[in-house]
């Protein structure tokens, strides 16, 4: 068997293998999460009106449902790194191993930092700590995750020496210490905006979904066999975690497992080298920031709100669209541009 | 440029096209449907109480919306095959042409031959003509499916001199004229549990399109790049299609959506050689129809209900699920069985 079809059988196996394992232990998460009476506090009324009446419903459903995919892709790497040296270094159990130190040591200690992060984060949410009892502030988040995103850009120059920008059908550009405000805002950003779109059933997940199969694929094309294993098992434990997350959702995602995946999508995309094709993979999420943070400019300057509610998805039930419909309607969206990403990367790689 | 990237364009880029084009008429295509009053009626309450009961509030909806996709991909075929010999035959515009005698010919007939006769009886079945005012009988519609299919199978026999049969990761197989009578039921069953899955808004599209995904991509990996592009243009506009047919619906996609994507997933099923991987990359489908199935004979035989109502997706229904759960849940189960499907042809490819 040639190298390449050893690789893919690698990426599918342990993909499907996540897929199983976390669709079998996710019913003992909601039961414990339910258990725990970590069911969110929605917005309050006086905050956010129109939120509030649309979303009273959601009351009690447990948040933190994203441990599911974070915990699964932990379990698996550690364990396949851990039984890797007890079997020959030819043997199939110890090529299943894809924790790799140029590859994936850093996007799964990122995903797993943060996810312990948001965990908390959610945890001050759910019992009402920290001010107004919504958990961390604002300013504190960015701090943690821009620290988090700080050890990364670190990780890439020192460790990975790393300084190109890739742009598409251009080429590379060394872009020196800029490497690292580029890297820092790619990565806060990235997390931030796909926390934007955790707010209607599915719909963070969904789109996670088009985003992880594009870098599945994008890194496959690169020869990065260990990310591409990655993405596939993150795919695996995304499709259990979306099964149970569908509206009527069993359980939310929350900050850990949203933030999480954003940041690892981010370094993902560094990765890659394929940073500039983030914003069209992700377009979805990039719709969702820009809204909140145009509807921020509007209302402090003109003094008047641009969306009747943000982000975007919330202005949309605002405007009538049943739940259901926006969320399946934004994953035909993100399979689109997508599928317009991942050409693109193609065609670049190819040309 | 290599052949296999300037084959990626081209399966991207009229894809691509192909969406765009169909998002474009599709509120056209709605407004006629409407205006010609082509209202789907829905199952008499003495004949399907429990269904009759769940999809009451659809009474009224237009039918036959797959018109967008068969006429999108008819349409661009034609222009682009009449357009190609008017270019020198290595430019670009000539090399856009997708219509082979070899590949696609045979598919698109076909697509177009059944989406016709489902055209009518869509028609008979909105006008209240035939039998019990359902359209066209059961046998009746048997009988042109399996001439459509009997075409198909001559073509296949005689024009492609095809009677191989490949068993995955055993070899292909001379079955001789049993070729006839297989290549018959493929196309029938196909296009039979496709139609069964047209019931809930979304449920055909969303299935068809990580089926026909499927088969782009085994077609791409076997060099059949025609029939990658041909995929890839049902794609484009399937996902138009999806825009408009999520819950709520704008339109249904009717039998002359439902049961000719159905025939031409069965032909490109047996073009790509992979007929026995269908079952597994439409389950969803294999599921739909054998629900059915198993329904009558338990009626007849034991006298009694097997699901509270079949096709399997209005027995969720009937357990209380609500519809668009059921939809994206089962998407989710497409999407799974498509990836094995997919690595199963992959895998067998490459070994």
């Amino acid at each position: 068997m040639q190298l390449e079809s050893f690789e893919i059988v690698r990426v599918l196996l342990l993909s499907a293998f996540a897929f199983v394992f976390a669709f079998l232990w996710a019913p003992m998460l909601i039961v414990w999460l339910n258990k725990f009476k970590m069911g969110k506090s929605i917005r309050a009324v006086s905050d956010a009106p129109i939120f509030a009446k649309l979303h009273a419903k959601k009351q009690g459903t447990p948040t933190m449902g994203g441990i599911l995919i974070w915990v699964t892709v932990f379990v698996m790497a550690i364990v396949l790194n851990k039984i890797a040296p007890l079997f020959p270094a030819d043997s199939m159990l110890s090529k299943l191993n894809f924790l790799s130190r140029s590859e994936t040591l850093l996007p799964l200690g990122a995903l797993v930092a943060s996810a312990i992060v948001g965990f908390i984060d959610d945890y001050f949410n759910v019992k009402g700590i920290g001010p107004k009892g919504g958990g961390l502030r604002m300013r504190h988040r960015l701090a943690i995750y821009t620290f988090i995103a700080i050890i990364g850009a670190w990780w890439f120059r020192v460790k990975l020496d790393w300084d190109l920008l890739h742009v598409p059908f251009i080429g590379d550009f060394n872009i020196g210490i800029w490497y690292v405000p580029f890297f820092i805002f790619v990565i806060v950003a990235t997390a931030f905006s796909v926390n934007e779109a955790d707010g209607l059933d599915g719909l963070a997940g969904g789109t996670l979904l088009t985003s992880f199969a594009s870098f599945a694929i994008i890194s496959f094309a690169q020869g990065r066999y260990d990310l591409a294993v990655f993405c596939g098992v993150i795919l695996g434990a995304l499709l259990a975690f979306l099964w149970f997350n569908i509206n009527p959702a069993s359980f939310f995602m929350g900050d850990t497992g949203a933030m999480s995946l954003g940041v690892t999508l981010g370094i993902v995309a560094m990765l890659t080298n394929s940073a500039l094709l983030l914003p069209i993979i992700g377009f979805v999420f990039v719709m969702e920031s820009a809204s909140v943070l145009s509807q921020i400019v509007s209302k402090r300057v003109f003094k008047r709100k641009l969306f009747k509610s943000a982000p975007f998805h919330h202005h949309l039930e605002a405007i009538g669209w049943p739940e259901p419909q926006i969320v399946m309607r934004l994953w035909v969206v993100s399979m689109v541009f997508a599928s317009i990403g991942v050409s693109l990367a193609l065609l670049d790689a190819l040309m």
